[in-house]
This record gives C-alpha cells, sequence and structure tokens, in this order.
C-alpha cells in the first residue's frame, strides 16, 4: 500500500481524485477502473448511446498540444456521459498572449470547471495543474492526463489493459512484448506500469540501445535488442509508433532501415504464440513499424483497443466526476 | 429502375444507406427527401426547435477540406435533431500523422459512430469511405457527401430542387438555366442530375467553352455560350460560385470581364420570364458572377435557399439513422 | 430617459433587444441585468449545472477576432442555459473567400439563429449587424457584442459592476480608477459608461498623456498621470491590460518603463482604502501592469469577477432570448 499523503491522485480514503499517471495507483484502482468500463461497452449494440451521468458537468478538454484523434476519444466519452464539452487548443490563445499555464487553468477553473482533460507537451503539466488546485482549495475540479511529453498517458494504458482482458481474460500467466521507440514513449511508461502493476509475470522491452532509457531494466522489464529473440512464445505484441521527428533524426538510420528490424512483419509474428494478439496505439505508420499485413490481419485487435477506449475513457470520468457507482 | 446492387447508396430493400451522389438516384427518393424535409421547415416559428430523432447518435463532421458554412449547416442540422457532433478538420490532425484517410475513417468508425459527413477536396473519396466500410462489415455507419472534388454536392443540389418546388411548385413544365463554371463544378453536375431526374423538361447550361466539360450534351442539357439567348424564356436561374483559384488562372481574362459576359445584372435578368427565381449556392461573389441589384432584388431566393438546406440536411440524416418516419 | 427611437439596443417597450454598448442604456437596465445573474452565481454549489431556459435555441458565436477565453465564456454560459452552440472563427472561412461580413450575417441568419455573440476588430460592427437586422426584419435575432475594436466590451463592464457591487453593495459613495491604456481599451469604455450611469460619484483614469483619448474628462471621469496621486483613498482599483503590441510601439519606452510608473505594486497599492479590491479583465501580463504579489494578493478580486461573467452573460443571454423571467 502506498503511503497516500505522497500520491496526489488519490483523496483521503484512498479514491481516486486524479488521473495523472499509473505509476502508483493501486491494483485495486486499476481493476475497479476496467470493471466498470464494462457496461459502457455494450452501450454500442444501444439505439441509445447517451446516459445522464455527468449531466451538468463541464469537461473542458485543454490541448497546449494538438491531437485531434485523442481530443475526440474524449469529446466522445464526455458526450455520451451528457457532459457540457468545451474544447481549447491553447497553443492559439491565451498562450500565445503571454498568459502563464497557472493562469489560464485559474481562469478556466473560475468558469466552475469540473474537469480538465490535458495534454501537453512538457512532462509533469497535469500534475503541476493538480498541485495548484489543491493548493488554492480547488480539488473538487478533476484533472485526466491525456498525454504529457514523455511521461504518462494512463488512458491509453488503462484501455490497453482492457484489451489484453478482454482477450486473455487473466493477466497472471502472461508474457508482454512492447516494440519500438521506449525512450521518448509516453505510452511505453504507462504500459510498463500498468503490466507490472496488474501482475504480469513477464514484460519484455524490443528496441535499439538508442531508442531505450537508461536503466529501463529497474521498471521490472527484460530487455531485448533482438526482435525475433523478443517475440518468442510472447502472447501480446503491443507496437509503438514511431515519430516522425525521430525518423529524421541521428537515433535512427531510416523508416526502411528502422522496419527491417523492429518492423512486424507476419513471418517475425509467426514466433509469438499461435493465438497472440497485436495491438497499437495508433495512427499507425504502416511499412514503418508495422506490415499493412499484420495492421489488418487476423491478430490484430488495433480497433477493439479504440473501441474499448471509449469505454474506458467513460468509466475513469464517471469514477472522478460521476458520483456514487 | 436502377440494378440496385450496382448501387451503393441504396440497401437491398431499395432504401437510402448512404447519399454520396445525386446520379442514379430513383426519383421516388428524391421526392420522398424533399417531402419529408417540410415540416422541419417549419421548425423556425416554433419556439422550441428541437427534436429527438438522432438523440444518443454520433455525428462526426469529417472536413479533409474546410468549409466553415457548409459544417456550420451539418451541425446546427444535427444538433436540432439532438445528435452528438464531433467536428473534426483532419488536414490539421491525424493526416499530417501521416495516417491513411481509411486508417482515420476505422478509427472514428472504431469509436461508435452513427454517421460520417464528409468532405474532401478528392473526387469520389466519399464514395471510399463508403466502399470501405461496406467491406469490412460495418455498413450501419451512414455517409453524407458534403462535397467532393469537383464531382457532387448532394445536398446543395437537394436544397436547390426544394427551393424550385417550393416557389415552382411542379417540375414538369419548368426551364431552367444553369450558369458559370459548369466544369469544377461539383454543384452543377448534383443539380443537372437532380433536375432531370425530377422531370424538368429543359436544363440548359450557359458557360464559355473553357468552363464546360466535354460532351456536356450527354447529361441531357442544352448548351448556350451567349448568355442573353440562353435566359430567354426560364423560369429559374441559377447561379454558381466563380473560384477564387479561376479567377487567376488561364482559364479566365479577369473577374471584370467574366462580369461583362456571364454575370447576372438586372438588364440580362430581364430576359427571363417575369417571375423568374435567381439562385446562388454562396458564397456569392458580387460584381463577379452576380450583381447585387439581383442578388438583394424580387427575384432573389438565395436566403430561402439557405434555411431550405438546413430542413433537407436534416430530413437526410433522419431518413438515413433517424429510424422510422 | 433617452430617445428610444435612437438607442438601437431596445425595442419600443424599452427592453433590452441587443447588448451592443453600455453608453446610453438606462441604469434600470443595468440593475435588472445584475438582479437577475444572482441565482446563476448560486449554480456552481449545485450537481446539475445546467437549465433549460433556453432550451432549442441557437446561439452563434461569431469570432471574427479570435479570442478563446471570451469565447468560452459564451459558450459555457449558453451551454449551461441548454442551448445549441455554434462556433465560428470567421477569419478561417467565408471571409477568406471574399463574402462580405452582412453576406456572412444574411446566410447564418437564414439558419434559423436566435443570437449572434459578435467579436470584431472593427469597431462597429456589433451595431452594424443589428442595423442590418433590422432593416431586413429579423429583429428577432439577438446581437451581443463580445468586444468591437476599441469601441465597446459591454459583458465585460457588466461583469465589473456585478463584482464591485457584490464586495462593495452601493455604488453611490466610492471612487474607483481605471489604470492603464485607457486609449485603446474597449474595456475601459464599457467601465466609464457603466460607472457614472450606476451612480458612482468620482471615477478617475490614471495614464500617461499618450494612453488617453483627446478630451476624455467629457466622459465625466478625472484624470491622473501619477499612479500614486490617482490611487490615493480608493475603493475600487481597475487595472487594464497592456496590449502587446503596444508594447513595442512609439507610445510607450518599454514593458519595464510602464511597471515602474502605471505598475500595481503592493507599495503603491496601499495608498488606497484598506478594504479596497483589485479588478483586471485578464489576462495578465505580470511584471508589466501587475505586481504577482498583487495578483495573487487578499485585495485582488480576479478570478471572482471570471465567475460572476459567467452568471452575468446567462442573465444577459436570458433577458434576450430566454423569455419571461
Amino acid at each position: 500500500m502506498l503511503d497516500r499523503q505522497k500520491n496526489p491522485q488519490l483523496n483521503s480514503h484512498g479514491e481516486l481524485k486524479h488521473l495523472l499517471t499509473i505509476e502508483g495507483l493501486p491494483r485495486e484502482i486499476l481493476i475497479a477502473i476496467l470493471d466498470s468500463a464494462t457496461p459502457f461497452t455494450g452501450i454500442a449494440e444501444r439505439e441509445m448511446k447517451k446516459l445522464p451521468l455527468l449531466r451538468g458537468k463541464s469537461v473542458f478538454n485543454l490541448f497546449f498540444e494538438n491531437s485531434t484523434r485523442t481530443r475526440t476519444t474524449f469529446e466522445i466519452a464526455a458526450k455520451r456521459l451528457s457532459a457540457d464539452v468545451i474544447n481549447l487548443n491553447i497553443n492559439t490563445s491565451s498562450a500565445s498572449k503571454g498568459e502563464t499555464l497557472l493562469d489560464t487553468v485559474d481562469n478556466l477553473a473560475a468558469m466552475q470547471a469540473d474537469m480538465f482533460v490535458v495534454r501537453h507537451a512538457s512532462s509533469g503539466a497535469p500534475h503541476l495543474i493538480a498541485a495548484h488546485l489543491a493548493a488554492t482549495g480547488r480539488e473538487h475540479i478533476h484533472v485526466v492526463n491525456a498525454g504529457d511529453g514523455s511521461h504518462a498517458h494512463p488512458t491509453q494504458g488503462l484501455l490497453d489493459m482492457y484489451t489484453i482482458r478482454h482477450y486473455k481474460q487473466d493477466f497472471t500467466g502472461l508474457t508482454v512484448a512492447i516494440i519500438g521507440d521506449i525512450l521518448h514513449s509516453r505510452v511505453a511508461r504507462s504500459q510498463i506500469h500498468a503490466l507490472t502493476t496488474l501482475g504480469v509475470p513477464e514484460v519484455r522491452v524490443i528496441a535499439p540501445k538508442t531508442l531505450l532509457p537508461t536503466s529501463v531494466e529497474r521498471l521490472g522489464v527484460q530487455v531485448f535488442h533482438d526482435m525475433r529473440e523478443g517475440l518468442r512464445g510472447v502472447d501480446v505484441v503491443m507496437m509503438l509508433r514511431l515519430q516522425n521527428e525521430r525518423m529524421n533524426g541521428a537515433l535512427l538510420p531510416s523508416p526502411q532501415e528502422f522496419f527491417k528490424s523492429y518492423g512486424l512483419t507476419p513471418e517475425k509474428l509467426a514466433l509469438a504464440k499461435p493465438d497472440a494478439i497485436v495491438m497499437h496505439p495508433g495512427p499507425m505508420n504502416r511499412g514503418v513499424e508495422i506490415d499493412s499485413a499484420v495492421a489488418d490481419g487476423a491478430h490484430a485487435v488495433i480497433l477493439p483497443q479504440v473501441t474499448f477506449g471509449i469505454a474506458v475513457r467513460m468509466a475513469v470520468m464517471r469514477m472522478l466526476a460521476g458520483g456514487p457507482a
């Protein structure tokens, strides 16, 4: 059990107050989120997709870094809970007028926000906002991290866990491989914390040395530089997106070279278990980190990830702001 | 009657499933849309403009080409039907991250969309999306073409037909002239298909040779190069917008020259029937294709077109996704 | 009593029809708006923040000048009244297609708008729109000025009055100082008209000569160039934002110099009454017009201004379009 005084995500009763990172979240909280997401996946089959759980609440999507895709997932999740949603692309507004991040937050908080969904290019921005709300007596406003720098992307990590549990039922017998640019990936960090917390006995990372954090082993993972070796016998293959800015950088020879060594092809995938699933957080670079034959193949669960992602975000929002279950 | 196997817009019962183009749509479908739009025009007089016909449905406005005006008409139509509306300007998002069109569509479909309203600079993009949804077993998602390249703009064509019927009651005795840049106009193409399907006996196109498609006569229209000759005795004058990119191009001498030959002035309009109506899809270039005295004059029905456009879009959305009438 | 024939903001019964400027508005209207805002401030404490007063109404935010902050305040106010809100950033759309302002307005009006919230870089644009709606028989559409050029920002003026009344109860015994770039400030103009209409006996403006309008005394204010002198004994300190474009201009030596002479520091504030309140319309330039020790200090009511601003905008929208109180 954590020292809850030190975990800014939990209130004094150990309940989730903000979702900033998966690191340090108790296993029971992760499980509770996954469990409460299940009824929201069934919403797809209904004629009526809207539930009144957040009716009258104001959710502000604060995107200091542009991401239409992620913003859309939170927007649709909030609207299906009947919240009022306000989208703000902050780079085009007050930020350019010289206002500080915390002045912007203060102002929006004063508009009686109930939740901030925050995307920011700087690691730690959502923590900073949560700490500022606490310091100014406004802890009733909830913060959800929608991706901060290379730090964390907790809802992505949670939807990945939901997906794994959906297809594999149990975490405790699995071997999982995460492949690609671990160094710069907030997604990888959130995945590793979630997998180890949920009891996955073997988490592998597969990457060239230049795309691995130093001392990555301390996170409880096994390191592989050879993809074929790393894929052998795994139950779950989690691909990462190779970001454009890396492709032209000094860390990599070329996208083609990367594909040759670390791109997922049917031939390499054949080394995993026969019933292995393939995941990707999107958007995919086909022919760079993943071959189209795999992306569109029978092992891929990439689109179910998206569907589960809406349900998981609904579950998080409801747990934070929706009152008793 | 069409071979319905070949018309991707209709389901096996001959009902409208997508609205991609007016070309090939049965007359009875066009009439059904116009008929069902009528009650929605009355909504203006009510205190309460909202109807619950699409409540809980998710409508995604996928605008790969920017058009605030057209996006707004669909947004307001969907909101008046109580749908949840998500606006996506795709050029600023995943498209720039290298994701393919169909991957973007797959992702949004996985968010349990009910309808895609698609605007794209490339002709055929909405068809491609509809075909992809069919190929991947997701035909329950409806596609509405909001303008694709120089191909089609079917809701514009439908609102134009609604307007003509409102003022002229019957299509079967009319002479209609379409004037301007026929070659590049998706609007003109949709208008011609709608007019001929609805039984207008004489459809004229008036344009310089450089702004006419080759073999335009095959569409069932009469060609005029002289505006005065073409306007003589017409019931309906449908002006087209001269797009900015044409004005500086090799196809035209200058906007002033164009106005002299093909701009609609009161003097030229006097050659039409005394009760002729003047239409324009907007936004107007005053002094280029239309004189302000005509745009603001007694014959113009340009603003009623806009009002009817909301009602027609509501009718289309309701027919596609709103359940039984 | 005004000649109501000349005041385009009032209907023939003397009721508010548009909110274009505070100048010339009867005192009883200002008081009615402030009074009706009070219940909306209580909304913060409720679980359910939404009221159905504008349900089914369509509010168009027409922002010809970008301002995410102001747009957000109107959007959240309208949504809490259950209106449908359509946001339009017009510089990126039809305006760039060469359409005139009034053609854009005509089009949106034809979509059966109930209210236009207008922000424009040109002084008088909202008046022009209101006059055009009157001239074309569409006075049922209400116009709210959300800031036009250097002319007026009436909802800012109203929320400032609400804030003063909240903390000082009565206007008739107060001394109020407005400090900064009076010359270019629409906020200052709206504040001066509101304060004098509501009976504040002493309104001071404090600014260098280069940032004062000629004959500013005619507005009923006392002019000070020395900040210490002007602050002596005041009840209310209203800071203005120094706009970036001024900082590099010929009118000012440098932001540092400005701060030295006209920046509000704890030391200068000590010259005001001990219970003086400090206001700022935001976004603040800390270290330019206001010291952080003051901005975050005990006298500042800058964040309550924001909260009251939502309530005042709800009150205005409801008075204009919400039916009988």
